[in-house]
């Protein structure tokens, strides 16, 4: 594949942890329904039907790139982490207000359904060729702009939706799998992570120049259940993608690793073999970098709240961020500590953009 | 209030520090739905009416006593957090299988509604009255057998429901009222502790024997949020209730404080004035202990998830607490990390009981 030299290589040089003269920026869901433009090119068109069309999925991506030209450093490629449950046979609606939902959740090991899923080959090439499209052709338009990243949803994170159906406070399912059916639930695991090795390379082998895995729902783990059914699998894919690549004749790509609410493991994180560590909220920005000690660089931190505060607000934030994430400038991709949520106004992020800049200068 | 002598005071002496036999055990929300005897108290009555009957609240906090006699060794009356709310002059409902419901809660400091609150008096001790009749005739029924815990919610988390009217998973409101108007975020959290300590107080008088002040949302607010607009009340209720014991000319009673999800602040919170730290499942049972000093008794913390699993897995998590908080023989209140959930067989919670004892003779 031949696209446009890259222009900016911020984010891709501060993964690796080499020097770059600030931090580069970009937000997670930073292409997504807080913009109008967005809701303008969607239209009426269901959720799915955007991640499947590369047209749409690039325009989207694109957005947030053109309207915050100059201050952020990379684009995320339009889609979502339940293509892979869907890759594997299952069947997930994007429910307007109520997010999404699985008519069939897998309801317990000696259910019909959770052979036919286990026996299934999942042929991601074909699958999934529609995300690999989506990133050809947005890797196209950005014409060197930005990089571009691609993403996976992690094993645990994929297992939970597909056993709950959909979005839980409760976790009642899953816990029930991993307490209950443990090594029926790690046969899962090991299988979507698989999978994920295999969608990683598609993504970079059609263009995506990092990686990230996103794992929400790790922070409802307790640290001997993480040990069990969340680090490993994440752990597989960090092995197995630089090898995959090379079989392909393909560079290795930066990785990230996004264990949300997995505080305890911050330390293993950063061992775990990923370029990069996100972080939500709750880390103070110095004692995570001074847990780090330089083995990763990390990625956040910030409190999506906070765009929905005032300036001062804000400042204080990316503040706190500068002073604990880029004491010895270097180490650091400025994000929020989570994905920007429904209502934010987008000149408060553009505030937000232009703080990290303003601090950083 | 002249009562029975205690018989059991395994938890009170345990939260005050000294030796015990073995660990005291209770589980929060041990009087709740998973119990069928609970339905059959409660009848169709609304969730509110069994909470403001001295009767129905007293039976229902005594159906675990009498189910798990001998095995656990305190009663937590019967109540809810939202009682607070409701004494300022909100209406919540308890809706069914969406939980409580605010039809009108606070929009900005600029509504109408928030000077009301604000100029509202609240006589805590004729508005909750009826918390302090049911913990009469609680202790009277429970004739000495074990120790009866009152509650209250802590501010932040109280004033998140006041503003996003009932439970949420973005906290839209109340990120917006912290970051947007954090003088009348703090003027209304100060309101709300000063009326904690007063039903604290009303509590002990009545005859709680120890109390405890839950944050369940403590773990939405970033490191330096909370220090703002966390812990400050949690502090401001453990520097007030001794003193307005005092003046009462009651004796001081043990303080829990379990600030969910606030892992970040566990080193402070064990200078926070509190006897007990409460824990939920994602510390190291091991690593809180040795965080915590000494300075205070610990409480937790097992997955409530578990209660979902086979036996294996719940002697699991039951060896990790004992070996981790029980190392020295002091200094621990066996509990969950977090509330009963619905759907727990009762059967597998005495076992959880059950193994707790065995594994500390």
């Amino acid at each position: 594949m031949q696209f446009e030299p890259l222009k900016n290589d911020r984010l891709l040089r501060a993964a690796r942890g080499e020097t770059v003269d600030r931090p580069p920026i970009w937000v997670m869901r930073q292409a997504g329904r807080y913009l109008p433009e967005y809701h303008d090119a969607k239209g009426d068109r269901d959720f799915f039907e955007c991640c499947r069309s590369p047209e749409i999925a690039s325009t989207l991506t694109l957005q947030p790139v053109e309207r915050y030209a100059g201050l952020i450093d990379a684009a995320i490629i339009f889609s979502d982490i339940l293509v892979i449950p869907q890759a594997m046979g299952m069947t997930v609606e994007m429910v307007d207000k109520k997010g999404p939902s699985f008519p069939e959740p897998l309801k317990s090991p000696n259910d019909g359904q959770y052979e036919k899923i286990m026996q299934k080959q999942v042929d991601v090439k074909a699958e999934l060729d529609y995300v690999a499209k989506a990133i050809t052709l947005t890797r196209t338009k950005l014409a060197g702009r930005v990089p571009l990243i691609g993403f996976c949803g992690a094993p645990w994170t994929l297992f939970c939706y597909m056993v709950e159906g959909g979005g839980t406070k409760l976790f009642v399912q899953s816990k029930t799998w991993i307490y209950k059916y443990p090594d029926a639930t790690k046969a899962l695991l090991q299988k979507i992570a698989d999978i994920c090795v295999d969608f990683l390379a598609l993504q970079v082998a059609a263009g995506a120049q990092l990686v990230q895995v996103f794992d929400s729902w790790a922070g409802e783990l307790s640290p001997a259940a993480f040990a069990d059914f969340g680090l490993p699998y994440l752990r597989h894919i960090s092995a197995n993608l630089p090898q995959r690549l090379q079989e392909l004749g393909l560079e290795p790509v930066p990785m990230t690793v996004f264990a949300k609410g997995a505080w305890f493991a911050l330390d293993e994180l950063c061992d775990s073999g990923y370029n990069v560590v996100g972080l939500d909220w709750l880390h103070d920005p110095a004692e995570a970098k001074q847990i780090a000690r330089g083995r990763v660089t990390l990625q956040g931190n910030a409190d999506p709240g906070v765009l929905y505060g005032d300036r001062a607000a804000i400042t204080k934030t990316v503040e706190t961020m500068v002073k604990g994430f880029w004491s010895d400038k270097k180490g650091w991709i400025a994000n929020l500590g989570h994905g920007v949520t429904p209502f934010v106004d987008p000149d408060t992020l553009k505030f937000f953009f232009e703080e990290i800049h303003r601090l950083t200068q």
